[in-house]
């Protein structure tokens, strides 16, 4: 068994190899003039299995081609088993038609990484897990909420409060919460009759002088994230912590995020982030992730 | 039977639509802030067979990408038969493993875009025709040498050769020869043992006095077609054309073109060009590989 790292791993090809105690061997890689991805495999596969690592952040496209490419060229030269550890999946937020005659993107990314050849799939907190369904074979989600518990226990914080930025996302704050000992709760939009003004804050729950973390799947503008940072510490919270899997923070998200007084954002090594962010390793929980695959 | 045009068609999905009296479509699309694309089919399609159409030039991997999220979404919504039109396809020219352990990435393309769910393809001047054997469904290849044929048959030229850049290339050169009454002859690399000097010139026939017509597929950096054309201009040729498919021209390839003397580039319409390229509409020959399918 190998580890196979594409071009877009952010360093956790060769910490899962290491932790699996297995040979890591890196993809031969480069872009033609006209912008086309070539890839090659620089060793034998055959009746090896394979554990290819690719994450799909920006470029995206690119990633994913250059994943597709790999899992079939695999499949080409006779590796037995191939499992995908995507840490970031891409296109996850598009998991359903919204409006009629939409494409579900995530679904089409899933039958695609399969229609390759791919066995098995490992991502890290995908938007919804329930899209694994689109993935005709073994999956597992990788929940960062215990890397994130590992983190906050560290800090010793008092009082802690968790919340979802909205309903949906309950879950992921409740399960943070629980390994916290804290509470958690969701955040409501409420836009004022007079003023027209948006304001983010818990539905039920009490910030003042608590330890607030919201978490999420993914921070990508930071906009909610950043609105309801601000009022929490408006009303009274202790700090405000900005803490996700996927910081992906497109445009100028870091510093919308910075200005509202967010104490710290903290977010796995799926994606490569600024140095401002703090970062969880999430390596050790993808390696149980492959461990539970078990016979593929 | 509808034409969906995707967000890659040079005006080709309009054409083809026009040609074939059918109804035209465009697909909505957006891309998110992230730079996730977005598709969304804003008919009905079901029962309906459709003819969508996505040329893959740059940015190829997105443009990729879109196609197997509209195919994957036709499928969806019950469209009945899906033909996929790809006027340029990327990833054409690496169709085999030149070194043990390459991915063979027009087969993983074609691979995809059938898993998806379409039954049938049309492609323009794939650069190697025998690649369509990796779609398993009805595949034609249009012949861009006919609608080029028109082209210099209007021109009225006497005393025509036609020469591939290579000897792989030499049936394209033939069939447009053919078609236009003149002779054809491949082009060979020559570097002098006393200088280093690369030469570019036709392996067997002499090119003075007459019309020089260069054929390829694909016109990238535009190097050998530069070499060649200036060589010829300095053997006597009277005029070198410069045709082919799909004009990407690749950084500054057509200055390159320009300053080598060649009298005109003549492109398809499969890829936007640049004015200074004299452009053929392909959509006829399109049109024509669509009835040739038949039953699907």
């Amino acid at each position: 068994m190998i580890v196979l790292g594409l071009t877009a791993t952010n360093g956790l090809d060769e910490e899962v190899a290491r932790l699996l105690g297995l040979e890591h061997v890196r993809v031969e890689s480069k872009v033609f003039p006209d912008g086309e991805s070539y890839i090659r495999i620089p060793v034998s596969v055959e009746g090896e299995d394979v554990i290819v690592v690719q994450s799909t952040y920006a470029p995206q496209d690119k990633h994913v081609l250059e994943l597709l490419l790999a899992i079939d060229a695999l499949r080409d030269l006779g590796a037995r088993n191939i499992v995908a550890v995507v840490p970031y999946l891409a296109y996850a937020r598009q998991d359903r038609r919204f409006r009629e005659g939409e494409a579900i993107s995530v679904k089409t990314l899933l039958k695609a990484i399969r229609s390759m050849g791919a066995n098995a799939l490992v991502v890290v907190e995908v938007h919804k897990e329930y899209v694994l369904r689109y993935f005709e074979g073994k999956a597992v989600n990788v929940k960062v909420a215990y890397a994130l518990a590992e983190y906050f226990k560290d800090k010793g914080l008092d009082n802690v409060i968790v919340l979802a930025p909205d309903k949906g996302a309950l879950p992921r704050a409740q399960l943070l919460a629980k390994l916290l000992g804290g509470e958690y709760d969701y955040l409501e939009k409420h836009r004022d009759r007079v003023t027209g003004e948006i304001t983010v804050k818990p539905k039920t729950l009490s910030v003042k002088e608590r330890e607030v973390i919201i978490v999420d799947d993914i921070i990508s503008t930071g906009k909610t994230m950043a609105l309801a940072a601000r009022k929490a510490l408006e009303d009274g919270a202790l700090n405000v912590y900005a803490a996700c899997a996927h910081a992906l923070l497109v445009g100028n998200a870091l510093k919308l995020l910075v200005e509202s007084g967010i104490k710290e954002i903290v977010a796995a090594n799926t994606v490569p982030v600024p140095s401002e962010v703090k970062v969880v390793n999430v390596a050790p929980l993808i390696t149980e992730a492959i461990k539970q695959l078990g016979t593929l």
